[in-house]
């Protein structure tokens, strides 16, 4: 580093950005640490905007960690919101900034710069945007954008396109406001993450719920009159909409590093080493605009979370101010509320081990949350995936009323750990009655698995 | 084995023995597997019984997993209930067994024999069983006693002596009969298998919930006029009770295995190798009998838990059906529900640890089970214990109202593994706002750790 107070540039402040910029000072508080954003808000809780717009967490301040102005008040950077970057220039070790109030443009330099860009919502079409009643779940704003018109127009029916983890969300959360709600999903079974016993449980749910799934849609159609869409078609089919959700999944935010020539994977997101460094001189990336390697298998991997985005923030930011800290390879580890399920699921599945080389097999069992007689105990379903050569698990799925989520951190762990079923067999799982029972389901899982080979 | 039919003798029916019993048969179906019980039930959830005497589970039948008829018939081994084994002469393999309904003495010859006899409670003096309101909670026979009393005098005032699981959840059994309930416990506060910060909470959980705890009780006596005790002394202090209940733990029931030379250890448990073989030949052991290997430490460890009896007796019974299994070292991973909190304890405990020659270091922090904001997050206090030199965990308490118990089955896996804090600090844990927070509790534990040392 050249300077003592060197100047450590930040691009994009909701998750990974406000990390990085917070370590960094930490780690050097003479640097000189300055977040840019686009946006309105920096440093909020992007995964509990569908409580927010269910109202199950009526106030938006309650996702909002830091403003601009605590966020400089308490860890020391100054925060520049509304704030675009336009252009990096890494020979000249400087960025270009659009000032989006003023359309000003002004250049900084940077002793260190960090990509924290994230990712943008995958949309059949951009242009669907513009109809007044289209929305993504993409940030603060969207989500103060959808609650206000579901307040000032008090829309009966969604169509939510999209099956995965936003779209169920969305449906619990459209739900909550009495709406009739159609999800669209590409294919036949919704959350493609799961396994198919998975899936059709909580097909079945959405089903209980009154939520109405149409699977095997490929190229959806909006009908519009004016600036509202009115219905979304497909082939012969016709959706009656009032208000459209796009949860097609996510995509790194990365126009920026390309046009700089920083190395994007197949992924499409940029391409880090284990300290988070991109291909081009003092410039780091983390979070939603990356990809990283996978624990594994020898594929990088593009998983747009925020616990991640959070962590890599911290290493992006000790490196960008000196450090030399390392994000280590990620065993993918999801859960999520679909109505009254803790859905999770953990390390590979089957169809990408598959395709990896892997020979997967697979053991689904029932079992129970605690001990049967004990008050509120429910069933638990639990899908293992091991590799039949070396009896490693790789994969699972958890999916029960209570206890399925925080299970699958034992299982997450197991497979970084590439623990045999055997030794996942032989794990002291905690016995209690009001908490498990005295062969905990991942036990009877393995149990089961070993059995049958 | 000389025998291709041979004849496995059980001794002791309520966990370990009926595991061992079914699955010997099914190792080796031509087996003649017999079950003696000294008891009326066999094969009940002993852990259930305080849900039971507190109506939380109301019917007894619930708690019974097989009667001697029903495991008689699915799993192919008779049973013999009221049958005591009076003597094992291991030179001639035979036991003598007495039927305590007709008083009569038989001999029983075994090719291998399993030995589940389980624990017993440890009372201050055994003679004040003679009173008629003065119960262990040791059988599921003493639990209908203690359920009957209850029903049938209505008495008001509980006296507990001991302050440790059982005394915790029969506090809470008590309780919920709207009694006045004091628990009198050697120590200064209650749980002594916690860290001091922990059993403060609980001390403080005891109190919101009306329970009076008296601590440094240390020789307590029972005042009783005629068959009924009328108070608890100790000093100058008098605690009335219209019911006393003994819970001052449990000891290794191994009066039978001593008499017949089988080698018993410091903790007063019979000496078992991995396959759990006595010393003696064709007599393996399991359950709470036996003492067996710390993960941790190399010190034997006593601990009563109903799923290391249940393991234990798939292992026994397996071996002494010709298999080879082997039962690997224990890392303790208990839980206990104290009134509204989930009370979890793993691995080693710090006085343990230091008595074992390891430099403990500790740290607590508070954290959140779910996402603040989220409706039902609550506080989730950890204390984790580390080895000072190589910063490995190696003991943790976690207490909660949600999310402590199944937290602590993460950290009992990570102790098993060897992990240091950074290890663990790195781990990828679920993230969901209704579940967890982007940073887990575990993750705060472990990190504010690393920054103190």
């Amino acid at each position: 580093m050249k300077s003592s107070s060197p100047k450590i540039i930040i691009i994009g402040g909701v998750a990974a950005g406000p990390a990085a910029a917070a370590k960094a000072k930490r780690i050097n508080p003479r640097a000189e640490v300055v977040l840019f954003e686009q946006g309105e808000h920096i440093s909020y809780g992007s995964c509990a905007m569908p409580y927010f717009i269910g109202d199950v967490i009526p106030e938006a301040e309650k996702l909002i960690h830091f403003t601009p102005a605590s966020f400089e008040k308490e860890k020391g950077c100054p925060v520049r919101i509304f704030h675009r970057a336009e252009a990096i220039w890494p020979h000249r070790r400087r960025v270009v900034m659009r000032n989006l109030q003023t359309d000003q443009i002004a250049e900084y330099t940077y002793d260190a710069l960090i990509l924290a860009t994230g990712a943008r919502a995958r949309v059949p079409d951009p242009a669907w945007f513009r109809y007044d009643n289209v929305f993504a779940v993409r940030s603060l704003s969207d989500s103060m954008r959808i609650k206000n018109y579901l307040a000032s127009r008090r829309p009966s029916t969604a169509v939510i396109i999209g099956g995965g983890f936003i779209g169920m969300e969305m449906a619990e959360a459209l739900r909550r406001h009495a709406m009739h709600v159609t999800v669209l999903h590409k294919s036949e079974w919704p959350m493609d993450s799961l396994e198919l016993s998975g899936r059709r449980v909580v097909a079945d749910e959405l089903k209980r719920q009154g939520v109405k799934f149409e699977g095997n849609i490929t190229s959806p159609e909006v009908v519009a009159e004016g600036q509202t869409v009115r219905a979304v078609i497909s082939g012969n089919a016709r959706f009656d909409a009032d208000v459209v959700i796009i949860a097609t999944g996510f995509e790194p935010n990365t126009d920026l590093a390309r046009e700089a020539k920083i190395r994007c994977g197949a992924s499409g997101g940029i391409i880090v080493d284990h300290h988070l460094k991109t291909n081009a001189d003092r410039i780091w990336a983390a979070g939603a605009c990356t990809e990283f390697k996978n624990a594994l298998i020898n594929k990088p991997m593009y998983l747009p979370l925020a616990n991640i985005a959070n962590k890599m923030g911290w290493i992006a930011g000790e490196n960008a101010a000196g450090g030399f800290a390392e994000f280590p390879p990620v065993v993918r580890n999801t859960a999520v509320k679909i109505f009254d399920l803790e859905v999770a699921s953990v390390g590979l599945d089957a169809a990408s081990a598959s395709a990896h080389g892997l020979s997967v097999i697979e053991e689904t069992i029932m079992a129970h949350s605690r001990v049967r007689a004990y008050p509120g105990a429910k069933p638990v379903m639990i899908t293992l995936l091991a590799d039949k050569h070396s009896k490693r698990l790789i994969g699972a799925n958890l999916i029960a009323e209570e206890g399925a989520a925080l299970r699958a951190n034992v299982l997450a762990l197991a497979i970084q750990q590439k623990m045999t079923l055997r030794q996942i067999a032989d794990m002291q799982m905690m016995y209690t009655p009001p908490f498990a029972p005295v062969w905990d389901p991942i036990l009877v899982a393995a149990n089961k698995m070993m059995k049958g080979l």
